[in-house]
């Protein structure tokens, strides 16, 4: 519960500061959507900016010693149907859903397991126990090896129920509150059946893990969490993740199409418009940066799943022989990555997929897991590395009817330099690329910096709370502050405000006290301010003072600019 | 037909440079769709940074010498939908559209009105004129003062009737291509009735200013486009423009929601958040970025009218006496802003919106406005500066039931000092701030940027084609060549490029002749080339070619940097 606290602190640090509101707030909001405030657009421009550098201004340098070949894209969210039944989205990017055909309620498939084990109980005026089938929960694993069971309790008597039945049932309390349909409140308590491996760790459509034999035999043996019937509940149905639209003037399954769940397949569609119109050659990426969207049934833990959410995605065209070695090579580059934004290594992992783990279009994925305050002491999925092989290139080939292959001029050179015969120059040198794929959400990243960044330090003056954000992606690089509001200094530090915010972002602050003003800068993750106080007029210096370590120091006013600078920089 | 000649070659070198792609382009494309291609995303990324520079990050200086307060956001796409009902876009946000009975075909009702003057025309097999009523052409102005008649013919039988009755009717022959469900082949002529106010310079809800009694009356009697038989067409209904979608489990009207159309409104809603999170005080503007969809029954024009495109917007708030300051202050900041991106002062002007034109929320509304190729010689809508009164805080006051009024603190000062009575400085520092939305195109100005740039000049080596965009707006602002691949060039070369990456976007190119090399520089508007060759191995000079002039100079290989960052500085 200690680790939930500290979520709730950041979520109410980000809604006070201005870093991220709940979408239409004075509307009571719209679940699973959130909106990007002053500081949490520069936050986020901040990584964004970063990623792009990165990976396409500067890409890094490749195993052969020389730049890699990259470029960007920026496609649109609205594409031709067909692309997501050739992707595969159309068809299987979708959660087990059931219905009440009495209420009509629909919910999650695996949501009803808690009610297939013990129903939702009031527990003050119930006796629990005569609900509980603990041979039931004894027995799970014998033939649902992939589901785990936690409990919760809300009030007094459903926490000892709780406590007791864990020992009983060898169960693991649930941290946080649970989830579904269910909503306890009161003195009420509930079992939830899960799927062990989706625990934080897999995309929605690790679903199918779940065995379908149970899904699908169970329901009408289940009765109704909402009316406590049996035989209420219909099959399992899918439930496709996808948002749909239409395009034109009628409203029919002709002009169906969809917001894009991820933006990878602008850059497949575009493959060959690419090696046609730059210079670039296999191997090389195409980098992107977009929204997506997913309908999510349970959008959750702040902006780690939300149904609206901004993604980096690079694709990584190459020869299928060298495929191993590229996945290596970018599973290093992106944990370095991360490292670069000044997350902590005990904090990150690698985590493989096993082999039915993975998605039907990969042949190797791994995971970058970071340590959420509301996964911990476990980790939960951050960026995903996955070999893809030639599934996009060729599904899409095979259903718009376009050529998608690749002619290799290089290597049928170097094959005719080894002597080989025209026939096997001809068959070697024209062939469908292999995609590597380091998909990474951008809004997951701010969450990660928020969480990685804060910190509560008693003993601080005027806040106890802080971000420690590298210079370069705190939002204000540099507070601007005149001790008083006059004697010359309000003058002095807005003519330092102006010589500076052409080459970072800082703030002019005259109000309050100055205690008051780092307290605040603190909280936002400014790292430095800069204080002009009655020495200033009489010597040109300014004190600078260090966020994390409070220190103050004197500097000439006219050296504050390549001091920031620098900073930033990480010199 | 010149112009359209030009317009048709910036499309044609946007594809075959990489600038701009249609949408899923493998699968047919979809009407109103573009991907940004690895130049263009460098163009818009661009013009966004300036946008986002000028208006957030270094905002103007304001009329009391100080620099004003600016903030930015970045907020959901998907908001509650009560947010429509407010803003009046789930009502009003529509054009009116016409059924065949028969055929099921549905079409914008002002595009009808070709059929009723004169059907589309097949002049080789028929007499047009025995159709043609030229009596009522000529009496148009006196029932429906706001339509105009444009007339087109394609092949020549068509072209010389229209030449003809442009003469007789004292009609303008339409420039380019007939719109709407015509779609004019071969010998066929067609006249188009348009909305005078519309043409290129009025959102899509300038349809209102249709007589609404002339649009209701007629259809009945007007024979269908398709069938040609009378009586075939439903009246006019109202089909809206935004893009619906549903979130949730259930499909159904309480999970309706919508793609937001503006970025605007979602400043709105957070007016409240922003007050109560940061330093800002009135007058204080928020600005945001971002992705907006609109259902274009007729989207045209390449990127200038399409279905996804990106916004820039700002809100301003400010109080109600100091509005029309401001408007006057944002006016000029924002037609400075466009000149500031190189765009000639002769081809672009402002545009006062007439009394009857304003949309349902303005007060005041001028347009700056550009001379696309399209338009030429007349201008066509770029960015719109509008007071917008009290009209969004009081509507999503009312509809959320929150106060959105502002508490000014300053002026309850000023008036205590200037004595006035408690009632009247309760009374007056409390009220509901003004707006002023200077709101443009991110997409649109990436448009004006090729348009105005595109050069066609005759004799220049390798292409007679150039984009001569400032240097701080080009996808790429060097281009670095080693004259031959041996010789030691290509290690110079390469060393170079990898001390400039980092400042700014450079290109190595190794391949080709040097002449395909500059003129492919020229076509995407690098502005500058650094070559390296034989003397730079000896004495460290490079050439730098410049792409307007196509003069070439020779500077030190350690003075290229400083060279370049000066260039796009603009120093």
């Amino acid at each position: 519960m200690a680790d939930a606290t500290v979520m709730e602190k950041i979520v109410s640090l980000c809604k006070r500061r201005g870093f991220v509101y709940p979408a239409s707030e004075i509307y009571g909001g719209l679940n699973g959507f959130w909106d990007y405030g002053p500081l949490g657009v520069l936050l986020k421009n901040n990584i964004r900016d970063w990623w792009w550098r990165n990976m396409v201004e500067c890409p890094p340098i490749g195993p052969d010693g020389h730049p890699i070949d990259m470029v960007g894209i920026d496609t649109a969210i609205i594409q031709n149907p067909k692309t997501w039944v050739a992707s595969g989205h159309a068809g299987g990017f979708s959660d087990p859903m059931v219905d009440d055909k009495e209420t009509k309620q629909r919910f999650r498939a695996d949501h009803l397991w808690g009610a297939w084990c013990i129903k939702v109980h009031d527990v003050v005026h119930d006796d629990p126990w005569q609900e509980v089938d603990v041979t039931a929960i004894l027995n799970l694993d014998a033939y649902a090896p992939n589901l785990t069971i936690v409990a919760s309790g809300v009030g007094e008597a459903a926490e000892s129920f709780i406590t007791e039945l864990c020992k009983t049932a060898r169960l693991e309390p649930l941290e946080g509150q649970v989830e579904g349909p269910f909503n306890p409140v009161g003195g009420t308590a509930a079992i939830i059946v899960r799927n062990k491996k989706e625990k934080m760790r897999k995309e929605v459509w690790g679903i199918k893990n779940i065995p379908t034999a149970v899904l699908n035999d169970r329901p009408q043996s289940i009765p109704s969490p909402f009316t406590q019937k049996s035989g209420a509940l219909t099959q399992p149905r899918r439930f496709n993740l996808m948002f749909e639209t239409f395009v034109g003037a009628l409203k029919d399954e002709s002009s169906k199409v969809y917001l894009r769940p991820e933006t990878a397949q602008g850059i497949f569609l575009n493959f060959k418009n690419i090696v046609d119109t730059t210079r670039v050659r296999v191997p090389f990426g195409v980098a992107q940066i977009g929204k997506s969207f997913r309908n999510e049934v349970t959008p959750r833990n702040f902006i780690f799943r939300s149904r609206e959410f901004e993604q980096m995605e690079m694709e990584w065209f190459c020869h299928p022989d060298e495929a191993a070695k590229w996945y290596d090579f970018w599973k290093q580059q992106r944990m370095d990555w991360w490292y670069s934004l000044g997350v902590t290594k005990e904090n990150l992992r690698f985590r493989d997929h096993a082999a039915d783990e993975l998605s039907h279009y990969s042949r190797m994925t791994v995971d970058i897991e970071y340590k959420y305050p509301f996964t911990a002491p476990d980790f939960g999925e951050l960026e995903g590395i996955a070999h893809r092989g030639e599934f996009d290139l060729t599904q899409h080939s095979k259903h718009s009817g376009q050529k998608l292959d690749y002619f290799d001029q290089e290597l049928q050179l170097k094959l005719k330099e080894q002597g080989a015969s025209p026939e096997q120059i001809k068959a070697k040198s024209r062939y469908i690329p292999n995609v590597i794929e380091p998909a990474s959400g951008l809004t997951r990243a701010v969450l990660v910096l928020l969480c990685e960044s804060y910190r509560q330090e008693k003993g601080r003056q005027g806040t106890e709370e802080l971000l420690s954000l590298l210079p370069r992606f705190a939002p204000i690089k540099l507070g601007i502050f005149p001790l008083v509001n006059k004697d010359g200094m309000p003058e002095i530090a807005q003519k330092l405000y102006l010589d500076l915010r052409t080459r970072f972002t800082c703030e002019y602050d005259p109000k309050q006290s100055i205690g008051k003003r780092y307290a605040r800068m603190d909280e936002i993750g400014t790292p430095f301010c800069a204080t002009i106080d009655g020495q200033t007029v009489q010597d040109q210096t300014v004190t600078i003072r260090h966020r994390d370590s409070m220190n103050q120091e004197r500097i000439a006013i006219d050296k504050v600019g390549h001091f920031i600078a620098a900073q930033i920089a990480g010199e």
